[in-house]
């Protein structure tokens, strides 16, 4: 049922595009999802897909416009007066209008907002323009459902139906008082349930859930996700209704959270996707490359301390990429554990009892490792006995070693308030290959004594 | 206006148990989200918790139950008797139920069954167990509003009225021919504004979105996500109406997704938490290890092939950690990148286009690591003019081919069906290592002659 676009039909939009047949643009156009033609835009180039878009009408194009890649919304968005912008905007909910009003220049925006046809919908705008993105504020929209709790059911339907031609998804009813304060909601399903007669007062379920304006993105998110809800009210500072966040928006923070825990584990510090410039993947990579190579010039100083093994014992420097790998997969896998344990919330008991799983952990996984690496290092890297024991111990301690600092650092860095997702990746790599190297050497200059 | 256990309250609690007090501790729980009572018992041992299940209500245990980490909702189910446990299933949602069900032993299963009271609602649990759990069928949920295309609003507004009884949430009334065959929807929205005397026929969208019973979960989901929809209904291989997913049960499915792929790409194959056995921790987290610990026996054999090095140039050998750790760092990232693009279909343009926008990102990248490892190599670490030729040379060529083999490999295994997650983490960094050491140690034969 999933939606995939033909390149026969790319070829004759193209065409159409060529001898300028909107008419056949907008039949061929016209019944499918605003998702799937902003894809199909998103594989044009940038004329041509501004074109369809100034072709199609603005209820089309507005739910368009949220849906396209950054790059091709903000050029098709250079290439319209305030006023063509301000009629895109006047057929969007408020919170996705004030985002694509976000992204405006200071100028353009108030131009835009002075176009605003409809003088309600731009106060609403404009009033969450001022909240922070990443708080309820920013995600919050203005449409929602509230009827007063001195009304009856019956003023109470006729109300609903008319704020309800504002509203895509009611979802919930909220109930206020004379002053717009939140006092409860109203189930849908309560409504279609009860008898017109009753009371709003008497029916209303006083028990409800809410965030403030300022709480954090990812809270709200958590909040949603625990009580299992598909909307919550967000009030001010007095307690007032102002504004109300769909689980649609909340999904979208739960991905780009996970998405970031991914890619700092990954190594990549700025929120970038493949079709992003060279320039900006530059910026979100190259910190963590440097911190690398920094790291880098430490372990080249650690082997520098023990050259006088060379001599004698080369071999031992065969082994140095094996262990700074071994420490650093061990490394990354304990931080994982946790940095995912903290997300979700499923972290339980001590700090101490949590080191020492890790560490029994690791000696149970030491240990079959080192039946292995001791095998093969005499049967298949033919290195002498010694070397073999020197190896097989080292891996053991590195194994401790790196499972513990995957553990604790990402518990540290939480406690004081720092992501701990920075943990993964290449920070605890490459701390975990000096380290890891280190143990080794000293462990061989101990039992050879160079 | 989050949840937060205190210390007090678990001590209070405890009190309780010890001294019988169950008035008391109803008293203190009966106000409490279902969602913030598992997590108290989450804290409890095994015997306390149990305690407490046993005084609450049904109403309230059922949901509990759904919200239990894994070990102790299995401790609970081992001692309730197959009639309690019916009890229990008999207050939950249908495909809440089948998922507790499917925990059970096959003679459990039984005998929970023919202890449900409501027969319906046995059918139907019985229908969705024989559906796989990551598919549509696996997912969906028996209860849903349907309306037949005959009708007209009276009769479906009070046939509705009957069956919201049992939906908790409402979303889409769907509408179905006299065979249950789906044929579109009603909107919610559009019956509040409609008025009561119209034809059902005249007003149902006939444009819908549905999903068939084996359409795999994570497809849902970017349906789902795509169209922004809140719930979508499921039909058989006759088109029929069988069930309706909604949205908080496709959260869990994109979570669980980036929470897969994030493992993945920290080396751990098996979905575990931080509070599972070491012996799932140790099947989860080994055969990457052992995987990595084989890789490092090649680079061992690749280092031995230069072993002629050592007498004449033993620094070169300083700088393998480097080398390997900068190739597995840029390896994970492009392959990050991959991997986030394909999960979130965001990937556009030719095989060719994208591998030359990382030989240019790598290019940049490369060039300004190359300039701080020269400089670096120079005055910190005091090494030869040639070495540190060698050693820059080397960095910028195997960035450049670590790159490529992390756009690369992912996109192939995507190709043939395989979860590209998997080229992540310790696959890549491991391959890269040994790649990273060849180029680095051919470069420093063509140039010393060694």
């Amino acid at each position: 049922m999933e939606f995939k676009i033909s390149k026969n039909l790319i070829l004759e939009l193209e065409q159409h595009i060529v001898n300028k047949n909107d008419k056949e643009l907008e039949a061929l156009l016209n019944d499918m999802h605003h998702a799937d033609i902003a894809e199909i835009l998103d594989e044009l180039d940038f004329d041509e897909a501004t074109y369809i878009f100034k072709v199609l009408d603005s209820d089309k194009t507005a739910e368009i416009l949220l849906e396209l890649e950054d790059d091709l919304r903000e050029n098709i968005l250079s290439r319209l007066s305030p006023k063509e912008i301000a009629e895109e905007l006047d057929e969007l909910d408020t919170n996705d209008a004030a985002d694509i009003i976000a992204e405006l220049s200071q100028d353009l925006k108030a131009e835009v907002i002075s176009e605003l046809n409809d003088v309600e919908h731009a106060k609403d705008i404009v009033d969450l323009l001022r909240y922070d993105e990443n708080s309820a504020g920013g995600l919050m929209g203005k449409e929602l459902v509230k009827v007063n709790e001195n009304w009856n059911v019956l003023t109470c339907v006729k109300e609903m139906r008319i704020q309800a031609e504002n509203v895509s998804r009611v979802h919930s009813i909220y109930v206020v008082d004379d002053e717009n304060r939140l006092k409860g909601r109203l189930s849908l399903k309560d409504l279609l349930t009860t008898s017109t007669k009753t009371q709003i007062s008497d029916i209303y379920i006083r028990k409800y859930n809410f965030v403030n304006v300022d709480t954090e993105d990812v809270e709200v998110a958590r909040i949603m996700q625990r009580y299992d809800l598909e909307a919550i009210p967000v009030v001010d500072e007095m307690g007032r209704l102002v504004g109300r966040i769909t689980i649609d928006d909340i999904i979208d923070v739960i991905r780009d959270e996970a998405d970031q825990d991914y890619q700092l584990a990954a190594g990549i510090s700025k929120d970038v996707e493949a079709d992003d410039s060279i320039l900006e993947h530059t910026k979100a990579r190259l910190p963590w490359l440097v911190l690398a190579l920094l790291g880098g010039f430490i372990s080249v100083k650690v082997l520098g301390l023990f050259e006088g093994a060379m001599l004698e014992h080369g071999e031992l420097f065969f082994f140095t990429p094996l262990i700074a790998a071994m420490a650093g997969n061990v490394g990354v896998q304990s931080s994982a554990i946790i940095v995912q344990g903290l997300a979700n919330n499923t972290l339980t008991g001590s700090l101490f009892s949590r080191l020492m799983k890790e560490v029994s952990l690791s000696l149970l996984n030491g240990f079959i490792l080192a039946i292995i690496l001791f095998i093969g290092s005499h049967f298949l890297l033919d290195v002498e006995i010694v070397i073999g024991v020197i190896v097989t111990t080292a891996l053991v301690s590195v194994i401790i070693i790196a499972s513990l600092i995957g553990t604790f650092v990402p518990l540290l860095l939480d406690k004081f308030g720092i992501d701990p997702a920075l943990a993964t990746g290449p920070f605890i790599t490459t701390s975990n290959d000096i380290c890891g190297i280190l143990i080794y050497f000293s462990i061989a200059r101990i039992i050879l004594g160079f």
